[in-house]
């Protein structure tokens, strides 16, 4: 079911984080201690900011463990933010279009979870993906749908709000006659600048998600890289904000529907990461 | 712009038409003597009946030439009805999913050709599988996507009929407004006992198509295989319906519009190959 | 550190074997009961004798769990003769010329073991293959040099003696000096009639090696494929021979200079399996 | 055959020579102009100095025109040297560890020919190389046994001398007894510092070798990027050796022995590029 780490902060080579860490990525790849599929061995990627105008993006349908270019290129490619992701996959193809992140423009996204049951949604969660967007769609996942309707829905301006929007609209799917299929919804999104992470779930529990900061450096990750302290979780249904500025923010993300429901007890509770650092 | 060849008679190893004779579907993916695209390097695939219920499949992502297990296979394969393609990828990504030839249920079908301006029409297409055929949609070209269209339009009832609603609605398309976009459609299907052979263009010239019997067997090719002779031309705008029985037809194929203006034109000319053995 | 299975019997599909069990090959690729490694993801293999007067190949480096090749050609492939393997590299590359079975003439053979430290031993194994099958050698594996080694210490004339006279080398070396290296050597050979499966070590405890029979076919594999009575263990230090003519034979296989030391205390020691059955 | 692009000069990000060029190194992966095998499809590598100490390498087996991370990867990755190849094998498999370039601690190297029969000498090349460097032995092509026994003739010290002197040993292979067999040796070696490019053959005609510089850059290909001026050809059996001081001087370059014969004449010809530049 997927493991993913973002980072964002100094300009830093990969190795750092993805291959050299005791419990690394390329470790979870073979064993995962916190996700339900214990081999994420169904490809693998990375995706960064750099000299280019556009993100690069390296996505391999091998194992992370075996990928020799995959050491070597963690070695040479440094940034201040980029994503890595090793994939389990629920019912799609092992295909390079198929593995995390993706990319639309200037943003990127990569996803832990799935969509309640994709044979049966997969055409209505298609058509939520505006003209403008769908030749960027180049795999068949759920993920990258997902993700193509939420640049639909406004992301490059709002990006937590069109999350919402397409969150909600799916949870409507989901929900719809008597159909409480699940929704498991862990993801990393980011224009380059401000690094935005969900955990968030509809009738199933969350995917795990943690954080570390460290001077400048801010990393989220599906489970911590290593034993030392300072790791902390992401509470369910919620999004953390890494802004440009520096800035952490932990606050409640709900489907605007349920928001309405819940406002009043979600307002109290937003959760301010980093004290003495978030705004 | 792919390559292929189909076979239907005794139960012949795979060997005999695909590795090799002189100009074998493996020597045109290196180098093809009247395909837009001098290379077919972008995957292949191989598709038979044999001794399980549904076909077989074997598709791969690198060239058919360096591929040593499509070697082996061809030699211990065997089948009355198989089908081989190498591919020249137009604009969609190289992946198994994209290979040739594609099954659904008891049919398969392969493709040369390309469908007008595919980021323009591909949701139109899409839109055009009926929902029972969707969840097998299992990649993104335009080839898949005709031939789900066809499923849904009644191919196992009538194949050729069927295709030809398809294309019709196709020539619609690309025909509308101010557009003339191309479409080639130069294809194989079959259920495993009887093979059809489209040669059809529209707004283009239609890619080469040729077949060549002898005894019992029947093959057909974008290309001949060797500079023997026997080898004939599937004239443009036909299909050739090689059935179960034996026999081997070639009739005009047009989309129902046009054929009902061409209708008259078209009749005068059925073409009967295999004299003495078509009916 | 791989996991394989081996078959011989009435000519059968593979998938009854391969893909279909509990506890297939393909599920043990994924997590397997009992080997060092639990994933073995680093590629697969398919070897049989079949139509063609050589034996057929399939090796690919994708995990044997998501590879649809793989399903269709279990589904369609069928023998007297196949072995299965799939693999957790050591420490030589992913390739498909890494993968197990390997093929020389006749001859068949896969192994889940190693050969005492190789970047050590490597050069003075590779020494022992004869210039007459050192074209053969088409990988960098330990394996496929100890194969291509035993090919040349007379394999065809007499397998169990050529594979002792080698094994007694290896032993030589990894014994030398003050070296104690490990050897593991868990392997199965065929020249397509009758079946040699052997489990040995040297310095260290031998891999599992189990076997089953139901009316006249024969299985041997790594782990049982199921949870139904009837595996039964090799014991370490032994070899099966499962005869052309049928016959099933485990006896003691000891490298030739350790065998002078024991060779009373293992003559009387002869296991006869399938009693009645075997000569 | 092979066609390759070594880049000395300002730290400048591949795309500018790998991919963008009219005749980009991509480009004649489809269609070379100037080589005996026009496409070059079995597999490519790039190789850089960067921010490791150790070389960056990026291998991979499918087609370079159809790899986006190639595309990526030269679009983010930047170096003040870097080697880029696209391969026709031989008669070797198409393994990421039998693609170019190679990489030995500091040096890398890559090459464009063959040398005389493979099966016939494989083996006494590979004695060629030293125990030191026979565990970097990763994959199974003439091209790294060469450079590895390079390496261990003193490459460090005298890349130059120990180049002749491996090519001085194979020529003896390919001449003795009744044999005249070719080598062509057209390749390119780095310690990241200083750029050395042969071209030589014995017993046949030598592989293309252009060069072009431009301000501080240096670049040899082995065919022109595009139809601009400044390329000017390597001579035959000549290196170019671009120093890390900005020099550019092309040298004979014989086997030591057949270098004692030709010494005066050749001594009298030494060509020097780049006038105004060179020392």
């Amino acid at each position: 079911m997927c493991r993913w780490i973002a980072y964002r902060g100094e300009t830093r080579a990969f190795e750092q984080y993805v291959t050299e860490p005791v419990h690394s990525l390329i470790a979870q790849s073979l064993r995962s201690l916190e996700a339900t599929a214990r081999t994420n061995g169904d490809g693998f990627g990375l995706g960064w900011y750099g000299i280019h105008p556009e993100p690069g993006l390296y996505r391999e349908t091998r194992p992370a463990w075996s990928d020799e270019n995959l050491r070597y290129l963690c070695r040479h490619l440094e940034s201040h933010m980029f994503f890595a992701h090793v994939r389990a996959a629920t019912c799609t193809a092992v295909t390079r279009q198929n593995c995390h992140p993706f990319v639309c423009g200037q943003w990127m996204f990569m996803h832990n979870g799935f969509i309640g049951s994709w044979n049966r949604l997969r055409r209505r969660v298609e058509s939520m993906i505006s003209d403008e967007f769908y030749p960027s769609r180049l795999g068949t996942t759920d993920s990258e749908a997902v993700f193509l309707a939420m640049m639909g829905a406004g992301l490059v301006e709002d990006p937590v709000g069109a999350t919402r929007r397409v969150m909600s609209e799916l949870c409507k799917l989901v929900n719809e006659e008597d159909y409480r299929e699940p929704v498991r919804f862990t993801s990393a999104l980011t224009n380059g600048h401000d690094l935005f992470a969900f955990r968030f779930a509809e009738n199933d529990s969350a995917n795990s998600l943690y954080y570390r900061t460290a001077g400048d450096g801010l990393v989220v990750a599906s489970e911590p890289l290593d034993r030392e302290s300072g790791w902390e979780e992401v509470p369910t249904n919620h999004v953390l904000i890494g802004a440009a500025s520096g800035s952490i923010d932990i606050v409640p993300f709900l489907p605007s529907e349920l928001r309405q429901l819940g406002e009043e007890r979600w307002s109290a509770q937003t959760v301010v990461a980093g004290a003495g650092k978030g705004k």
